[in-house]
């Protein structure tokens, strides 16, 4: 034990060595706590008594970064994207140069809400617990005035109310109740819920259900060590497993651009997307392919079924209204991940202007993956097996009661993976003795209604498969239309793949079936041997659809949920596709997506600088096993190089064994490659 | 080095010792190559001259096992199932009593093929290689009768042609070339397919097309070690990952019985299925519930998408044409799994009736499984992380071209999972010079068209969720009927679960789409919080349905593949939903799952001691990518505790770090689990 620790801490050396960081200045490397801190000084110059809500890095210009990656000297400037308000709830759109510390544009847009940040969320227990009405509501349901302090709140944005549009910023409280400081609160749900005015620091009005229901009195289930430890005792029988890279990661950093296997990309980190992956490219035999110019999940909507006021509230767009940076985990070695871990730090703006860094935000490793592929000769028993090696880039973000796990996953073969991982504890609410929670939720322990929800993710996808001009294509598996015993189609046999192109914004539009994957392509470069187009293929197979109807609240505020595709013709401010201020946002007419089709449905899409919005996710029916806190259910996306590459482009990773026809007849000793 | 290599040293040691098997005798146990030679000198004391197709377990009767499982102490007769044939094509199916050394049962079944064996295999391409036709053939493709050695064929059953129904067993013969020994013979198909008599040991007939397409001129494109040094260069920059287990590892096998992680259950293995998990219990907190009486694979068929004769014959049923046990591949430590490897061996009979074995047929390990579930307070940053730890029974199988790697997985949540990889080569066919490969096969090299094909494999399950009377639903998400505005539904977020329960045999038909799983389920035993019957849920997402056309030959043949769920009435004889004997059937009338279902129709399947059939896969288009070799391609199909746990089953497991409240308000040490 004590030599694989010494182990585990050598790999972490070697890992620090192998993956050294060099702090090389790139364009998109997020802003620093000193330029987060000058562009606090620049709007705070021009209007003192604002708040931060957000300072990140504006991005600079598609046009300008492409120039900067192929010529590659000129130095873009720094610009801070800023988001304050102040009192009044004016809210300001500013951008600072950072290099000139000056202000570049300035602008007090009206009736919009900008997200809600960690510190928004973190005052609002401590105002629920002494406002009268809450402490009034809980002596309604036998909690006396005295045990206040048991009393919790789930701050949520409010999502959209119509009842409140006088400009406030308002978030609703979800309320729980812990018998003791260590019980899981969602076993208590309160059926009351206080709306809180940010500003005012006011509960301003109380929803209160017609019927009550009382606080639960089923006995605490938790799931902390010690709980556990006392109720059912913790297993003794798990060996231990031990991962070591003592000759440290097979990737190099150099600042915030990675290198490995062939792949080299940018990493960015944002309050909102959380990860960005940049300039992504593929070295072909020596010839730097680019593959996708920006990935991001650019948006997300967690929709809840039970129609029941104020139940519709709940459908929580964790980047849009939060973000999934301002919430993600700081990680840790020997606990989120194995072997050699390298990490990367991300900086944000308090409301205060100070700086402040969430440390290991973003976690980079390796991973041993199985085959990457296999073949046996049944004539004569020549083999070789290849083992497969994987690059992740990760982050785990909290978003109130649920855990969202990230992984940006690299393959040798070329294949990019996107993979979420849904845990924490389920959105709970009280249920009275004798009511059923069905149709709309699961009594998942006595007392306790989890809504059914969904959890629909959009993946921004920037590409630059052989350069900019790209197309996308439905592709579908189709049987021919020629009938059995006929002469072309004798056995009935015959299917092909029906590649139909998408021409415009406003036929860019694709849903999915269980046949159906997206080509996103170059027209413009064919492979040497199929003569098909250069592209890759998304390939998606959690794609439940948008659960709430044509017309309905989520369905206006989240048109990039309705269909599983869109594809828009890249514009620079077009990023967030439920728009750039999210919260209380009514979606009549509808941000993001559905806007910029409307605004530009005829522009072509076909061999343009195009952007692919993709839509997937789960629908999610609670079940006692969910609870108390929920086994990790993955799901993922895949990105395919097909007709990329002129064959497979992984042939070089060395085989753990290789013997050949020749080499098993003449007794010849087999390859055998390293571990 | 030296260190690790010692360490992996030791961890198999330990591994041997943790995993220590007690040869118990188990009535699932597969035949001993004792048993194998007392069942063919049974046979051979009544008929001398046969020879041998099949010699396996006979499985005891459901409810005699249910008796033995229940009671334990009964011991069962041994049966061996021998599938056996002499001259003339007669076949005979013979069940011979082990312990008595009695035919307790010989039938000579007419019309009747069974499968191609190896050995059956193994001996065309000399014959080939020595048939004046062929030799002919090679010579008008300008191969000189002096380079016959340099022609290899990959025997293929011949599925099924209607010119040749006399009863003789056949094959057909997929012609290749290889400039030298060791080049891969894909990239040089010949474009002419004999058919071969097993009994004559003749090329009966020569398929021949109208327009010929000669011999590939392409140079040789090869992926073994050897040729990938010379010509392109190994990769070097790959630093090492080890995974050790000191201690050994986790599970225990009482004979083929592992007990693992609150999991139990036999592991089975024949000819045909491969791998077959029986009797399959999750402890739940001392209660032994009983999951699955019996999984496995029990059919596949890869139906190829070009109609022109004679490529509709290529729809090979992989299981029930050739076998996955026959064509498993010998496993080896450091090469196809990493850790503490356990295995067992796999025995089977040749033609002459001897018995053989192939060592290490199957592999057992664990794998560390990234995050099991975490949570983070975002109040006070209580937080606990536990790790996931899986236990995978894998098998890979060769299937001429094709690697097929089968991964059985049980997760500490009570999930268990399939996984699929597919690896290997393309099966290739000739294309003429300036022919397109379109639209039914994709160019992969010059010269090399890869025909589009599905791979669809049928999982067997027959349930028994806390006992045998089982039920499945359709369970599909649903928005609301009530219209957005509706009291019911103002905001139009309404959605719930519509659970359909399937009634009959005749009835019990579903197939996919998005919104769809299916719940297997007790109906008599309700979970004591959401009052749902307790089940399992199949969550299948690669369900892309078959292509060839209702009424195709492939259609009438894989009567299983039409639909994706079908549910009968346990019956023991029911195993192959293809038929028993699959080579050489037309399909008129479908064999299987349509015939039992046509005979039983009405048979109730609610409540009832049922079998659920899905059949999942997918549809592959291939482009140059996928050659010379395939990067492997994995599929998932999951099996999910629903409504069957009180909570979260694996609370117990010893989370990496947890803290509590209390513990961060009093800087208490978080609780700290091994690795």
């Amino acid at each position: 034990m004590a030599l694989e620790r010494l182990q585990d801490t050598l790999g972490q050396l070697a890992g620090k060595v192998g993956g050294l960081t060099t702090q090389t200045r790139h364009p998109l490397d997020p802003l620093t706590e000193d330029e987060i801190a000058i562009a606090v000084s620049v709007v705070k110059e021009r209007k003192s008594d604002v708040i931060f809500n957000a300072v990140t890095l504006l991005e600079p210009k598609k046009a300008d970064l492409r120039t900067w990656v192929e010529s590659g000297d000129a130095e873009l400037p720094r610009m801070a994207d800023v988001i304050a308000s102040s009192k009044g709830n004016k809210i300001y759109d500013v951008l600072v140069d950072i290099k000139a510390k000056a202000v570049v544009r300035w602008e007090e847009p009206k009736d919009v809400y900008p997200g809600i940040t960690m510190e928004d969320l973190m005052v609002v227990e401590e105002i629920v617990r002494k406002d009268p009405k809450v402490i009034e509501q809980c002596g309604i349901l036998g909690i006396p005035p005295t045990d206040m302090h048991k009393v919790y709140c789930d701050p949520w944005t409010i999502g959209y109310d119509e009842r409140f549009t006088d400009g406030s910023r308002l978030q609703q409280a979800l309320m729980y109740y812990r018998p003791n400081v260590d019980d899981l609160q969602y076993t208590y749900p309160l059926d009351f819920c206080p709306i809180y005015n940010i500003e005012t620091q006011e509960i301003i009005h109380i929803d209160v259900p017609e019927k009550r229901r009382p606080l639960n009195k089923a006995p605490p289930t938790n799931y902390d060590a010690e709980s556990i430890q006392k109720e059912i005792g913790l297993r003794d029988d798990l060996k231990p497993i031990h991962i070591t890279q003592p000759e440290g990661v097979s990737f190099k950093l150099d600042g915030r651009t990675i290198d490995w296997q062939k792949w080299n990309f940018h990493i960015g980190f944002n309050y909102r997307e959380g990860i960005v992956l940049s300039n992504v490219t593929f070295n072909d035999r020596g010839n730097v392919r680019p593959v996708f110019w920006r990935i991001s999940l650019a948006e997300m909507v967690v929709p809840y079924g039970n129609p029941d006021h104020p139940h519709h509230r709940k459908h929580a767009f964790d980047l849009g209204e939060y973000g999934a940076g301002y919430m993600t985990n700081p990680l840790a070695m020997g606990c989120d991940c194995k072997g050699a871990i390298h990490y990367l730090d991300a900086s944000f703006v308090r409301k205060n202007g100070e700086p402040y860094t969430i440390k290991n935000a973003i976690c980079i490793h390796e991973e041993d993956d199985g085959i990457l592929f296999k073949h046996t000769d049944f004539r004569d028993e020549s083999s070789t097996t290849t083992r497969a090696r994987k690059l992740i880039i990760s982050q785990i973000f909290t978003a109130g009661n649920y855990e969202y796990c990230i992984y940006w996953i690299m393959h040798q073969d070329g294949v990019i993976q996107l993979e979420v991982k849904l845990t924490g504890i389920l959105s709970t609410y009280a249920l009275a003795p004798g009511e059923s929670a069905a149709p709309y939720g699961t009594e998942v322990y006595p007392g306790v209604n989890a809504h059914h929800h969904q959890h629909l993710f959009c993946l921004r996808l920037d590409p630059s498969i052989d350069g900019h001009a790209n197309t996308v294509f439905e592709v579908d598996a189709v049987a021919s239309d020629a009938p059995v015993g006929s002469r072309e189609n004798r056995y009935g046999n015959a299917f092909m793949a029906r590649k139909t192109p998408l021409q415009t914004m406003a036929a860019g539009i694709s849903d999915y079936n269980p046949s159906r994957t997206w080509d996103i392509a170059n027209t413009n470069k064919l492979n040497p041997h199929s003569g098909n187009p250069v592209s890759y293929k998304l390939v998606s197979r959690e794609v439940p659809g948008l659960m709430p109807k044509e017309g309905s609240l989520v369905w206006n505020r989240a048109g990039f949920a309705r269909h599983a595709v869109h594809v828009t013709r890249h514009a620079d401010e077009q990023q967030f596709p439920a728009g750039r201020h999210v919260p209380q946002h009514s979606g009549e007419p509808s941000q993001g997506l559905p806007a910029w089709i409307a605004a530009n449905g005829p522009a072509s899409i076909a061999n343009e600088d195009i952007v692919v919005w993709h839509t997937f996710g789960v629908t999610h029916f609670p079940s006692p096993e969910d609870y108390p806190i929920m086994p990790a259910e993955p799901m993922s996306v895949l990105l395919r190089p097909r007709n990329f590459f002129a064959q497979n482009p992984c042939l070089d990773v060395p085989p753990s064994y290789s013997s050949t026809p020749s080499g098993v007849r003449e007794g010849r000793r087999a390859f055998r490659g390293g571990a």
